[in-house]
């Protein structure tokens, strides 16, 4: 009986093991590739895990995602039916993505890159500040609801977009396919935190960026995978966008030669809007272990048959 | 019966006359210097007014603050003591200030100024943000108050200073002088805040940066004049500071030649933190017009015995 810690992260991944055993010895912990018994894992902890991997653990009972995101795992057609699938809610990572995001938001509104500019050229150059940005956010889940909330408490006029029906205090919301072209046209902003799936994919494309009725600033979080890049690109040269601020990559890391690290309009971060704290993911991780050993329900469990 | 506008930024102020006439057609308003009757200006509206400007309304009854600032009219000797003071005081002001000085914090504490450098060298590189910062505010009046309560609803830890005692839901605050140390040892940010009075001028100097136990990142929103700059570049030099952004200088605008402009440690805005918008301003200065004119107590009232 094992628990298996699978990511091509090898250094983080350390950190994982021994607050697991700091919070219960007993919890026999591996680092993939080095299972010994690969048949005695129940239990595998997965961040962008190799093709394959569940062949490998035939007992295997429950997975869990190392962050909020479980594209990575439910997008795997080899994962079995029976396994249980969970994933990390943390109110840190809440925070953290939610201070990334005020940020951005913040720094366009106020032309923070413009006074960089400025001062490289000693330039003291007022612009009046952004007024009456409407503000939407893509995906009302436990992170687009925490930042929705934050932005509304810092008087902004916040609108929400969820594949179902959610009601949020100060938000406008709106909800499935037929109401996506309604959400856009009110925008000046555009924040993504859509889970990555089949449907979301490439979901920031041209067919999106057409509806807006002004020019949005895109900020993504997400995926990499939910931008069509080439799209990104021409959508700021017909000024359908105004200007991106990017944190997630189809390729990470951002190869040299990509036109994003030079344009004008895109700020690059290199993937730290939001981390998982191992510390405060490990309680949920090793009460779900014993509830898994103790045939309890598990914390935080995915529905599978939602696409999104 | 006239008001008189006083102020030496001719070109924002036709805005304000013409604000203060759409909301009452029947007020007199006359721009300084050109005034037809000086002995007719029952109150004035100023901002960096110019010397002498008391002598020149032998029937001045109120003055008001074209900002939240008063520094620059109670600190005039002239100021006959019958005339009452008033200052404007703004919800947007607060709002805009509050995402002005929000911004400044979480771009410290995201390390986007890293992030900007990085991405003009292409340079894909992750840093951790920076935890647990103690961030305190000096100066819980209107926009004190207002600032500190957004930071804590971003779950930062705020402290806060005043002259007297104040007590804020979510903030541990200090008051008097003999508390200032105190509350400057726990710091990582410093927002200043404070009105410029004979005690605050100079008073982010080798003085009080002495006493910080840690490099805290300063803010200045404030007054060009709270700051001894000379002290301000050696207290980054020996990392009692670990670095600041400032909105006002005690030069405006900045000279090319002022070493702020290219320290590597400094961001200059050029006094855009916030602005009073004249329309929503007028509204109370209309009133307090018409509560002159009947004798009634005005709105937003300076006590001038208080020195801070």
């Amino acid at each position: 009986m094992s628990l298996a810690l699978v990511t091509p992260f090898r250094k983080d991944i350390e950190e994982w093991k021994e607050a697991i055993n700091a919070l219960d010895p007993d919890i026999e912990v591996f680092i993939y590739p080095e299972i010994p018994h690969s048949k005695q894992v129940l239990a595998a902890l997965l961040w962008n895990h190799p093709e394959n991997i569940f062949t490998q653990f035939p007992h295997l009972r429950w997975v869990s995602s190392l962050g909020a995101g479980v594209d990575h795992i439910i997008s795997d057609q080899h994962l079995p039916d029976d396994v249980v699938v969970t994933r990390i809610v943390d109110d840190e990572l809440a925070i953290e993505m939610t201070r990334y995001l005020v940020m951005a938001v913040l720094s366009y509104q106020k032309n923070l890159f413009r006074y960089i500019n400025a001062q490289a050229q000693k330039k003291w150059a007022p612009h009046p500040a952004r007024k009456n940005l409407k503000i939407g956010v893509l995906g009302l889940g436990f992170l687009g609801s925490h930042v929705a909330k934050a932005l509304s408490q810092l008087s902004f006029d916040v609108l929400g977009y969820a594949a179902s029906e959610k009601k949020l205090k100060g938000v406008t919301t709106f909800h499935g396919e037929q109401q996506l072209p309604d959400f856009l046209t009110h925008l000046d902003v555009l924040i993504n935190l859509l889970p990555l799936t089949p449907k979301t994919n490439g979901i920031l494309g041209m067919n999106l960026f057409q509806k807006f009725t002004r020019p949005v600033y895109l900020i993504n979080v997400a995926r990499g995978a939910h931008v069509v890049e080439n799209d990104l690109l021409a959508a700021l040269e017909n000024r359908q966008l105004s200007g991106a601020m990017l944190d997630v990559f189809d390729v990470e890391p951002l190869p040299d030669n990509h036109p994003f690290w030079t344009h004008p309009n895109i700020t690059v971060t290199p993937h730290v809007a939001s981390w998982t704290n191992p510390v405060a993911a490990v309680t949920q991780l090793v009460e779900n272990y014993r509830r898994m050993r103790s045939g309890q329900k598990l914390l935080n469990e995915i529905q599978r048959n939602r696409e999104y």
